[in-house]
């Protein structure tokens, strides 16, 4: 033998090292736990892994299996099970009953009864054979079906105790004709055998590459659990079953389950007979007859009840317990974590801590941010029958159903009528905008997870669908056809099933949002260990409500040239942008100035001193302009210019690559009127909300853009001096903040520079991620997918924020801007600041905040919480 | 006084230490090193700066200046000059002829006669009256003026000496009238003011701004020279002139310049009277009558010959020298490096090096890399009379004339009969190639330095002016108009001078490009130094051959994409982007394969046995598809498809930006087919060539636009079954090098992980550029001047390399790529390569070459090895 054994590595379950589950098992671990917690679990020796894998290399069990059996009970019969580290990595299939022979059946007889002796003997053999003597289990099924077919019976329930002692001797026979060896007369021999070929199963190649798949190691380790058995079968309240203790889709408390008289293990859910409810609500709500084991047995009933709190406690979250009954008394074979919903999880993990039975930490660490999207969401109700009529990516979360509508115009004339819609395009641009507004919901052909319409989407909470490319959309006939053929026309009803990236036919049933007092209570907890603030990007007064709702921090970006599409202003703009004198472009600009400052004033008074991170103006301006010929004749009828003028101009903006061309700094270094406007409009809001409320606002202005710290000094001189003039006119001090967008990959290389004239940087890692990659967000949707399934990206980098790479960029220019200037405040803004991942990265990296959509701020916040945890810092 | 001096801190000419230029001065140092030298200088001291310096405190010269006049010469008249580091940095007007008094005059008089000795005295008074005591020059001018109309003649030279002495006394009277003093009657009162005067007037603001314009430091330091005179008037042959020693346009030796009888300083210059020419040659050539100085003096023109080979050799290059004629004897006042085109710097500097004169080192130091451009292009005559239509940036050096065509299809037709055209175009794209092929030089609208239009050009060595805007291009009615409203229309002749930015209207005569002897001679010693190898970006056989004549290394970049733009191929690279199944696109890719084949075959046969890099398909694949509706129509019909479905195909590879989108190693992910189709290609023609000719063909293959280590891995599998293939169907080994492309800054960050699979990285830093800049090329074009002037970026990054930003990249991946590949070559390829500033910092960085156009090699080579001898690193 490899490894020498002495009865001393055998453990007893109360033994705490067996509580390791690492060494000795999820399974044998879970049993230890309950039976020092005084659950009545049957006696059990551990077999530790290397006694395991001793026996795998040949090493016979020694004697010291005799000790073992006379531990559990000189006559009692015994189990055999697995006990791996993760219950997802397989195991051998118990062996129970060990321990019957054609003697001890007999000795069996008179204590539980004839028939319920025979059917144990008969199944042991029939395990045992397949099991460990490896002998064909048809064999068994056959010869089982023989004596059914003999006795004119349907199943073996209703064979007698003579027909089970001949399908024994039917069994035994098979072992005399097939296997090497008879079956075994002798309790230890079998349980040796038992264990060898457990032993043997778990090195073989198929279990092995069955477990690596689910993540395990090379070397997983196996542990035995001999377990002396609680006989289900047998006289009085006999039998096996498995109990709940909460509702699956909500966490309510809630006894519920399944039980078998005269059963054993996983009988019950087998469903060979059919099974008894534990409780008369569920009895009751599926409408079986008869009656529940609660109602039949309130006394085991109770002790159920008081084994699930005990097991709660003793294992610090609810568990589903595997019981027998044997003559009414109770034995719990094993526990496993309660299922539940994601909403569930968040009820029974703040419940667990409110009772003290956790600590809020742990409940916090309990929930996967990303679910909290569920709770944020309308859901469809998982009892609807879905009609899928198209795939794409779940671009923003949550459910929606209204009529298609192909065009923004469209969603506007529904809206105002009051009938849900949902916008149907290719692709969006800026200008549907205030369709996505009016809209209930939004499928796009094309685009990937940060394409224009999943960010806008996000942002507005609104449900989305995109490169929905199975869809085929025909925009002159106003129809879109399904891949089955089934054609949608304008004012068809579809749903927009954002979580799953799914289109529905028709109106599906939804389940509103539960921002309840669970939720409430978890971010409270969450708030109070996070060290990173959670800002949100707010680009309205609407979007900035949201976030204070969910407890902003601040708004940490705003992004103005959302605020020029509106409808009042769109065409302003254009007069600006088509100006063809600085004179006419200021006139165009002086008319702006007061929508703008309204557009501050209205912020400052939402965050109410909160700090506020207003991106000057960003985009190129062509994405202002009108794209087709017939918009732009319209667009020249209304300014009464020619409409050949307005193409020109229009030429003269396009771009190769827009998203690297004349936009962010790059305007404000040729045209510094724009800004210029825009720093009064800040200013003058400033003050004028301090003058009406007396509350202090100290405005973040935010330069985008940058690749050269040259920029930062040109503008900021020019918004110094805008300051100087309106601080005059006013007559008061304006104290204000300007700070950086690092969003070029050289913003970051050179960020000692910019942090020596900025108060802060904040990292706006998805156009840093376009350019660190050389990949546009709107073009990368179409091979997107390849790439993550070719393992090239694990993940979409504009999802999840690539470490290896732009975080690299990140962390060396957070160390170089605080070299420079160690007052500086960093932050992240864009998609990633609402992805737990990628905050985790934030919190290690110690930025100072994040911004994200107000919709994501619970996901960020969350983790947030969760990653100062995770670094065990102090609170 | 505050700087206590003694005569010891006053310098002789031959004292060594004044030989430094940044103490003493440029002028002190060059006569300093020309009297060691024996030439014929007149005797001077020199006042260090911080006696100067003294002097402008306030602080009065001594009695040391009477040992300064004594160790000059008794009686000698003296010339005070400054002598600042750097002529360009000004400094005080010299006065001359220090020492006359009315006694004096009367001793000189008797020497050199009455009216030269009257004449130099009011010279003096005149020059020290305005420079030294202050006085309006008007008053001196206009006692001059009416001593002239008193005497009745034109020029103060017609004055006899007694009128000269009668001016001298209405000059005294003026002192008497204006001054704070008479006029002072002793040499060192005279000495000791002019000294005060000049400290002084280096000191004062206006000076000090005008140098430090031209880049002087705050306290740059001003030595004075006190000289004794010699006397250009007098009996004898007496006069001033200046000398050169070679042709300023071809730096051919020949002794040229002026001289003037009876003269002092610079009065050969003023105009003053007609000067004498110094050879008989030029006289002829301008049909001067009289004779030259040569001929009158032939024993004077010998000895300035002598002085100029002398002055040569002291000095280390030719110069022009200042001379004085004092009764037939020579004196040098000054030399001051001869002017030359860069063409005569180029024979300069070699003939220099060849007599031993410099070393070959420093030869290849006093040439600017950039300059070689001219030798390597026709430039219009400098002769010519321009008439500029037009600016635009200097895209593509080198000047052509031809008739205006408007369309690639009418440069082909022209270039057929054999017609030269230029081509004009709002901009370029891939189309126009085979235009660009035919024309003789370009001319677009839009775009920048590194548009398609300019990268293409440079490479081809086509005459190209860019960004051109001025010009209204009307496509319609097939004109071009001008700024000053003059119209072209197609078969309008035009000149693109490309090394200036112009265009000029109808054809300027060219001086052909000179491949001289000495240019070649140089390049050898440039090659012996160098230790960068430099490769040519070469696409066509056409381009290889021109990197071979200039002596490439190899091929650093071959675009396999310019291929399939040629008449034969175009429709077949459209239909396999068409195709709409693997085995359509496998069809039409097994048609181009024996195309790409004969290409590879081709190059490896011009480059025999040098590395060829080749580059696998790059660009995104719509730009091999027509643009316009009427080609788009017109593909259809010769396709035999829809058009519909053309325009649908079209669509669906639209890319909002194209740089950032599917191309380069993306296209191989998802259409693996295209790089194998060009493995194949590349395999066949290596073993083809090997077994044809017998050489060694070993090809790089470089994967563009990687950003992840798993896309190398994907496409490097791929390749090596497809050298596997190839090379057990010839049976025969294949070596061959793989290599990645380091364009995007995630491939720089990564660079350790990339160069575990590759055998060397290349730099692209174009595209690199664009990435971490966040900035497009094509349509960086219309505010890069913007940014320039402002200061924002000190160069455009496109042109020369920014090392602050894109090179640390380089820096980092360089590093990286070594730890964990210490074999991996590293180069750059694209514009910068070309660059010399770029060029020393590659060699600084330690890569193993850089590649560039083949018309920029020289400037490469050039520039690499001046990088080594300016680092001093061991050859």
């Amino acid at each position: 033998m490899d490894t020498p054994h002495t009865e001393s590595v055998f453990r007893g379950l109360r033994d705490p090292a067996v509580r390791h589950a690492a060494r000795f098992g999820a399974r044998a671990a879970t049993l230890s736990r309950l039976a020092i917690a005084g659950l009545p679990v049957p006696p059990a020796i551990v077999l530790p892994p290397e006694v395991t894998a001793g026996f795998a290399a040949g090493g016979a069990p020694d004697a010291g299996l005799e000790a073992v059996l006379e531990a559990l009970g000189a006559d009692a019969l015994i189990a055999l099970r697995g006990s791996p580290p993760s219950r997802d990595w397989g195991g051998p299939r118990a062996i129970l009953n060990i321990g019957l022979t054609d003697a001890t059946v007999e000795t069996l007889a008179g204590r539980i009864g004839e028939r319920a002796a025979w059917d144990l003997y008969r199944r042991l053999i029939q395990s045992w054979g397949a099991g460990v003597a490896g002998l064909d289990e048809e064999l068994f099924e056959n010869a089982l079906y023989d004596r059914l077919k003999l006795a004119g019976v349907e199943g073996e329930e209703a064979l007698d105790a003579g027909q089970l002692r001949a399908l024994v001797a039917d069994y035994k026979a098979i072992f005399e004709d097939e296997g090497e060896a008879p079956f075994p007369q002798d309790a230890s021999d079998q349980l040796a055998a038992a264990l060898g070929a457990a032993a043997a199963a778990w090195q073989r190649p198929a279990a092995r590459m069955m477990r690596a798949a689910r993540g395990a190691p090379e070397d997983a380790p196996l542990a035995l659990i001999v377990q002396r058995m609680a006989l289900g079968l047998g006289p009085g309240c006999s039998g096996a079953g498995i109990a709940h203790f909460a509702d699956e889709a909500t966490g309510a408390p809630e006894l519920w389950g399944r039980y078998l008289d005269q059963a054993q293990g996983m009988d019950a859910l087998m469903g060979l007979r059919t099974p008894v409810l534990l409780s008369a609500a569920e009895r009751t709500r599926l409408g079986q007859p008869g009656r529940a084991l609660e109602e039949r047995e309130p006394e085991v009933a109770a002790a159920l009840r008081a084994a699930g709190e005990a097991a709660t406690e003793a294992l610090g979250d609810v568990h589903s317990l595997e019981f027998t009954l044997e003559s009414g008394a109770l034995h719990i074979l094993d526990a496993v974590p309660a299922r539940r919903s994601p909403r569930a999880a968040l009820r029974i993990a703040v419940s667990l801590a409110e009772r003290g039975t956790i600590t809020r930490d742990a409940a916090l660490m309990r929930i996967d941010p990303r679910v909290l999207d569920d709770h944020l969401h309308p859901q469809i109700d998982p009892a609807h029958r879905r009609d899928v009529v198209g795939r794409g990516l779940a671009a923003s979360p949550g459910a929606a159903s209204g009529q298609i509508v192909f065009n923004p115009e469209a969603a506007m004339t529904l809206h105002a009528q009051e009938v849900p819609c949902i916008l149907v395009r290719i692709e969006t641009s800026p200008e549907d905008i205030r369709g996505m507004h009016a809209a209930q919901g939004l499928i796009t052909m094309r685009g990937g997870m940060t394409s224009h319409a999943a960010v806008i989407a996000r942002g507005l909470g609104l449900p989305c669908v995109v490169g929905c490319g199975e869809l085929r959309l025909d925009a002159r006939a106003r129809t879109v056809t399904a891949p089955d053929g089934r054609a949608f026309r304008e004012g068809d009803v579809v749903t927009v099933d954002g979580s799953r990236g799914e289109v529905l036919a028709g109106a599906a049933p939804t389940i509103p949002p539960e921002l309840s007092g669970v939720f409430t209570t978890l971010m409270g907890w969450a708030g109070a260990v996070r060290r990173l603030k959670v800002r949100a990007n707010a680009d309205t007064p609407h979007d900035a409500r949201v976030a204070r709702r969910f407890g902003a921090d601040g708004i940490g970006l705003c992004r103005t040239e959302q605020m020029f599409f509106q409808a009042d202003r769109i065409n302003v703009m254009r007069e600006m942008i088509l100006a063809d004198s600085t004179a006419a472009r200021q006139q165009a600009l002086d008319r702006l100035l007061p929508m703008q400052r309204s557009d501050f004033v209205e912020l400052f008074e939402i965050m109410r001193g909160l700090p506020v991170t207003i991106r000057l103006l960003d985009p190129p301006l062509h994405e202002f302009l009108p794209v087709s010929r017939e918009e732009l004749r319209a667009l020249a009828d209304e300014m009464d210019l020619p409409v050949s003028q307005l193409i020109q101009r229009a030429e003269e903006l396009h771009e190769f690559n827009p998203m690297l061309g004349m936009r962010g700094v790059r305007l404000a270094v040729t045209m510094p009127e724009i800004y210029q406007m825009q720093a009064r409009a800040i200013f003058e809001a400033t003050l004028l909300v301090e003058e009406r409320s007396g509350m202090t606002v100290i405005p973040e202005i935010m330069i985008p853009l940058v690749s050269a710290a040259r920029e930062v000094e040109l503008v900021k001189s020019r918004i110094e001096a805008v300051a100087g003039e309106v601080s005059h006119e006013h007559g008061r001090a304006l104290p204000y903040r300007l700070g950086v967008m690092v969003e070029t990959p050289r913003a970051a290389i050179r960020a000692g520079d910019l942090a020596r004239s900025a108060a802060f940087l904040s990292f706006g890692t998805n156009d840093l991620t376009q350019m660190t990659y050389g990949l546009s967000r709107d073009d990368a949707g179409r091979f997107m997918r390849d790439y993550v399934n070719n393992g090239v990206f694990r993940e979409d980098p504009f999802h999840l924020l690539d470490i290896d790479g732009v975080g690299e960029l990140v962390l060396m220019a957070a160390g170089r801007a605080r070299e420079t200037n160690p007052q500086v405040a960093l932050g992240l803004c864009g998609e990633h600041g609402g992805d737990p991942e990628s905050v985790a990265f934030c919190e290690a990296a110690g930025l100072d905040y994040v911004s994200c959509s107000p919709f994501r701020m619970p996901i960020a916040q969350l983790a947030a919480a969760q990653a100062v945890l995770r670094q065990g810092q102090v609170r």
